[in-house]
């Protein structure tokens, strides 16, 4: 009883990597659609999404089919309930990306971001692929302190929000509100792409050490 | 074992009714904030805020202590995985009431709203409320044909969604890029709340009649 549990929840986790590195490979595409007006890659993100929405609903049948079979308590039920927690965290980062490419191809072939905003975005867009790197990477193997450095990573991810909504408001922008409101919905978009990642993390570290931290907002 | 079990399946449903008539009285009084510039209201919503996560926390440590205890299998095994997907939705629809506060705060003494966008940001704000009523109404006594409601009045929510930006986007819009930043944050605040509603009837139906419907976007 005891090994097929191990041998699911390595059934379960795997479903996990896998997860997290479709919305990996997600938001990068769409990223490039996004500063290249890549018509192609947005597409392709977008078709693809269903198949991060498909891993979803694996990891909970497998978790509901575990649950039942073998009535798992203590750390072994809270690795179930983690996993549910982060699947749920991945397919919403996966519609994050599907956001991003749709505000791509919306604009397409003009891009959706002017030259002023590159920097901002392709730093934004760094960051998110880091700490969906670093997801990947703790899920794949749990490490409090990889987990912890997430949190560390999201503060220049709030800084560069911040720097953001600087531009949008300076004086000089040149764009007007069109450009303004898609800016302003991208730049959500990245912003909570990272906090999902962070949540995350927050859930695989109450996983290792059973010490919960209050829900982000 | 089986009278324990409904007896603890009852306060996990009264919980998450509670928390769906948290949600409802936060995102009313988060309106009433952005409407009248009501600082005391805004306030109350950031600082009860706290009081839906702890009832989130609660849901949660409930569902995990009876998958230990009770070991469920099948529907009722169904009805808690529900009761944690519900939860989630309703502690996030507790957070964006909470963004619509602190969005009033940050522009108070000053609307935050200007006039012509009132009538919208009103009647979106009426069908995230209904929205809400209908919740705590099916998690109650649950309820199919309540549940698929909701859809519908989302639809409402969508066409205002499309409304408030072909204000901004229209050519003879005052206000300049700030508050075309606010009304654009503030439209997708309600819009999530609609969308976390319809999640939450979503996993009331799969209750009901086992039947899934894909991850919304």
């Amino acid at each position: 009883m005891r090994d097929e549990f191990r041998a699911d929840l390595q059934i379960v986790s795997q479903l996990l990597v896998d997860m997290a590195e479709g919305i990996r490979a997600a938001m990068r595409q769409a990223t490039r659609a996004l500063l290249t007006a890549d018509r192609r890659a947005a597409e392709t993100v977008i078709e693809r999404d269903a198949e991060i929405d498909d891993l979803y609903r694996h990891v909970e049948e497998r978790v509901c089919d575990l649950l039942a079979r073998q009535a798992p308590v203590a750390s072994d039920l809270r690795a179930m309930i983690t996993a549910l927690h982060v699947a749920a965290d991945l397919e919403r980062m996966g519609d994050l990306a599907d956001h991003v490419a749709k505000t791509a191809l919306r604009r397409h072939p003009s891009p959706a971001v002017p030259a002023e905003l590159r920097p901002i975005f392709t730093d934004m867009a760094a960051i998110a692929d880091r700490m969906a790197e670093k997801i990947a990477s703790v899920l794949a193997k749990p490490d409090v302190a990889v987990a912890a450095e997430l949190d560390r990573v999201d503060d220049a991810m709030d800084d560069l929000h911040r720097s953001l909504f600087a531009v949008l408001l300076g004086e000089d922008w040149p764009y007007g509100v069109e450009t303004a409101i898609d800016a302003t919905l991208l730049g959500r978009f990245y912003e909570r792409f990272a906090d999902h990642a962070v949540n995350t993390a927050e859930h695989v570290i109450y996983l290792i050490t059973g010490e919960t931290t209050p829900p982000a907002n």
